[in-house]
């Protein structure tokens, strides 16, 4: 048995499937001085091609994974348009006659080799993303054959020194049962991915593992403990089939509720709703059994295109959606870029703290066609089911203010254009910036609903980048201010009697339940994998029982002892499930 | 009467003196290959002259104008060790068999082409920085002498199409009456460093001015108003002159008021005390009268240098700041770097956020041996004045106890070693992120003191980067979620009877009065430039007055309400004070 990183979670049992090692074979030949337009015209051609590729790779991406993840192949097509990058690709064919590719190569090296020595963990990863993006390139002007899966055969395990992310992209779930990878750990994208695609992944056997692995070798791993057996004797490999059955049927118990209403054993209802991006999110939201969409992140739809959606794509869009939920409402938010979310055909400016920058409702306030735009296709759509607005990033009574002007403006253009929407249409705020918490009594006043984004709020109250690494280990969802803050926000609004829900990662969480139930909150929106996971922890949970736990949460001086007691609590209350539940949530 | 922009405030009146353009007389002959390496050790010659000029300039100017300002020659620094630009200049040596002169003229024209084209502030301000460093090297390579400022003739205005970093730091303010630049605005390097300087400075002149101002012209400015006129008649000399004498008298009064008690005219005690960063700046503080140092930034000790400061270096130093104070207190903060701010010597990790990132404490904790030694030399200080020791970006319980565990060690460590300290020096902690706002009860059983520095939490309050122009206007110390917090913190620090001051940019701003006095927070610490303006407003305050207007803040539902009833009281009692007042500090 070998010990590797655990990095997404899960058992696979089958047969393995080494993917080769690249290997190029680059012509040596000079260019001819009169053929130099020629080969610029080649190089050309390949960035279009692999650029072409990468947004196909990347919408398809999206759909699947989702949007947070496909922002890796952002950073791919940015390198494709690096100028210094290019400048130096050129330099090497208009100075010394090298052939396309052969720049290429070098240039590749060049720049791998530089941000290498930089030592650097940011820099290590964008020399990872530039040997992707210049292979991808290598491949288009060598015409060379990409090394592609088998996808004929039987599901394989595959075993790979590392995989990329554009060739975890082409992986087709259904034929891999399992990944091995000999360097990367948990946090690395190959990882990230598995565990949004599901796939069992251990990481990191580099060392570990004596005889190389061949094609065809009988393999077992579990993802959730890093452990890895070649060729596994007759005991091992019914263990890990009895691992594998059980988790099987956990998933089976957990699908049966899809149709089961969120009740505490006391009687307390709860309504999980949906987090989603696209249509094809809402249908696997639908699927397990989401009532309604607690927050529709709008961005896609301004994604992988060359202008701003019009108002009619967009009123399809959000019309389809507010038919598929029915009587359920559906939270729109309007767009929320900036951050570390762009748009290709939108300029915005480069900063120093995005996170503090230039995004969302300050975008769209100053945008105010785009803006408009985007309201009157939301109000189209609130005629054809319970659609609700809602509005990103609010720190002030000016901005909802403003807003609501806009709003009105709309309205306005709408009844004079004669087309019928909801005039009672429900609007409400994220409260995500801390300064939204402090005059949440204010802002209750202007609004029919707030909705918690803890996963901002979070970041801001800390003070702690979640993304980055190396205070990652400070990021507390738990930490007594951050609860306060919680408290505070809900009883503004219970005090005005406005609706409050969550749609922050913590509503995912089902160690939190205690908090929702004690502060009494009804509406929780998560992304559609938490779904069953959360209701499962509600039916199996005593309201009266958590409430006395919560109590003693809100009075704790830590974050630690917060965590601990609620994470024990679960332990004591009804059976952990485990098993593909580790995807989480990026943003809210 | 010509108007530009008023960037630095200040009447001027004197002769121009016009800052020729450079120009370069570049060689056209070729390397001859066998001295390719004679022209490498020339470059690398020149690399080396120029950054140590570079270093030099960068110390006197943090000494002069202050550590913020300084920073700007860190970028031209690492532009110097751009692995980027130089193989661009190394390629056009080796492969063109060009002069360094003239690799270096091309790769400057080559980066600034490419950055002016991305119609980007920020580019453009690195194009800027690119050209002054790559100057400064063909200066070196070139072996031209430097424009130089006459220095001794009469004092003189200057005129320049624009102004580097680099010239404006070689500037004596004693020798310019004012500036005058065709170029640049309010925020342009030279317009802040001119206020720093408190030297008037007008700008953004072009195509305003018809006939071109010759060496030797009269001229008169108002940086203020950004008036200019050349060949003023006999009436505007008189207006301009009598403007300038009113200016010096108020200075001259503010002055008188350096010994004079910080009393409202009805009798409640202000302590203002000074923000310092060197021994320099405390001198400064001094002569305006500072009670003692609210906040010494240690940063600097760390800064030009190769290595971290030993203890006896550092104790050397607070030793000094203590002794000069003498009996009044001493703040001395831990190491805040991270952020904007960097040393040579220690690599910190790249990051999407860094204000949301590894910095101050979450540095000091993970580097104890740094920490210790920083803590011992403030420790064996306290044994030479009134001494207390504070932590910034503290958000948790947990840190203050892990950071009063290390000093515990080190008081140990003293006793072993039978040094002297104050057995009982006060410990506090930096009120600046909103985590510790919300837990400022359970903080305030931790520590002796809390310090509100007001400038980085209303950055994280309101999510706004304030260094961000993008989204300066949203930086609103008035928010109303702000001026709750501060409410808080003051509740929490009273109701267990531990001070509380403030020592960000608000305590310097003197329409936030009012509040202090209604808070009941006694001890304000500011940049010294600031002192004399507060201590003049507070002399001409009736605090049973202001703490009616404070309430009616304290209820607005916007920071505009605020803000302007602020302003209004301020404009109602007493004289405002303009001219040379505008130098703001940017961090705390």
């Amino acid at each position: 048995m070998i010990q590797g990183i655990g990095a997404a979670a899960g058992v696979a049992i089958g047969k393995a499937f080494v993917l080769p090692n690249w290997e190029w074979s680059l012509p040596d030949t000079q260019v001819n001085p009169v053929d130099l337009a020629k080969e610029f015209e080649r190089l050309y051609e390949g960035i279009r091609t692999s650029k072409d590729e990468i947004e196909f790779i990347k919408k398809e991406f999206r759909e699947v994974v989702g949007p947070e993840e496909s922002s890796i192949f952002d950073a791919h097509l940015a390198i494709l348009d690096d100028p210094v990058f290019m400048s130096e690709i050129r330099g090497i064919i208009e100075r010394q006659y090298k052939a396309a590719e052969v720049a290429v190569k070098e240039a590749i090296d060049h720049f791998v080799a530089m941000f290498d020595l930089l030592d650097d963990e940011y820099m290590k990863e964008r020399a990872v993303d530039i040997k992707d993006v210049g292979n991808r390139l290598l491949k288009h002007l060598l015409g060379a054959p990409e090394v592609t899966l088998p996808s004929d055969t039987q599901p394989y395990i595959l075993v790979a020194k590392e995989l990329s992310p554009s060739q975890l992209a082409h992986l087709n779930p259904a034929y891999v049962l399992g990944i091995v990878t000999m360097m990367g750990g948990k946090t690395s994208h190959s990882s990230i991915m598995a565990r949004a695609l599901g796939i069992p992944l251990v990481a990191g056997l580099e060392n570990k593992i004596l005889t190389p692995i061949q094609t065809g070798d009988m393999l077992v791993l579990d993802g959730e403990t890093g452990a890895v057996m070649l060729h596994p004797d007759e005991s091992t490999l019914r263990d890990f089939t009895s691992r594998r059955a059980k988790q099987q049927r956990k998933r089976e118990q957990l699908e049966l509720l899809a149709t089961v209403e969120a009740v505490t054993k006391d009687g307390v209802s709860l309504r999980l709703a949906g987090n989603i991006s696209s249509v094809k999110e809402l249908n696997m939201a639908l699927k397990y059994g989401a009532e309604g969409v607690g927050l529709f992140r709008t961005e896609f739809l301004y994604m992988d295109r060359s202008s701003f959606p019009t108002e009619d794509e967009q009123f399809e869009v959000y019309k389809l959606v507010a038919e598929k939920v029915g009587k359920e409402t559906v939270v729109i938010r309007t767009l929320d870029i900036g951050g570390d979310k762009h748009l290709d055909y939108f300029q915005l400016p480069e900063e120093q703290n995005p996170f503090l920058g230039y995004r969302a409702i300050r975008i769209s306030l100053d945008r105010k066609d785009m803006f408009k735009t985007q309201i009157a296709a939301i109000l189209r759509a609130s005629h054809y089911g319970n659609v609700r607005m809602m509005f990103p990033m609010i720190s002030s009574v000016e901005e909802v203010q403003a807003a609501k002007a806009v709003l009105n403006e709309v309205k306005n253009e709408l009844d004079s254009r004669g087309i019928p929407y909801n005039r009672e249409m429900k609007v409400g705020i994220m409260i995500e910036v801390p300064a939204a918490v402090m005059i949440a009594d204010l802002l209750a006043e202007e609004v029919d609903f707030f909705s918690i984004g803890t996963n901002d709020l979070v970041q801001y109250v800390l003070a702690v980048d979640r993304m980055n690494e190396q205070i990652a280990h400070m990021y507390h969802p738990y930490h007594p201010g951050v609860l306060r803050m919680i408290r505070m926000t809900v009883d503004a609004a219970h005090s005005v009697g406005i609706d409050v829900s969550v749609c922050g990662e913590m509503a995912a969480d089902e160690r939190s339940l205690p908090l929702w139930l004690e502060l009494g909150i009804g509406v929780l929106s998560m992304s559609p994998q938490a779904l069953l996971k959360v209701k499962h922890r509600t039916l199996n949970t005593l309201a009266s029982e958590a409430r006395e736990i919560a109590k003693v949460c809100f009075r704790n001086r830590t974050s630690t002892e917060t965590e601990e007691q609620l994470s024990a609590y679960v332990g004591r209350s009804g059976f952990t499930l485990g098993g593909g539940g580790d995807s989480k949530e990026k943003t809210s």
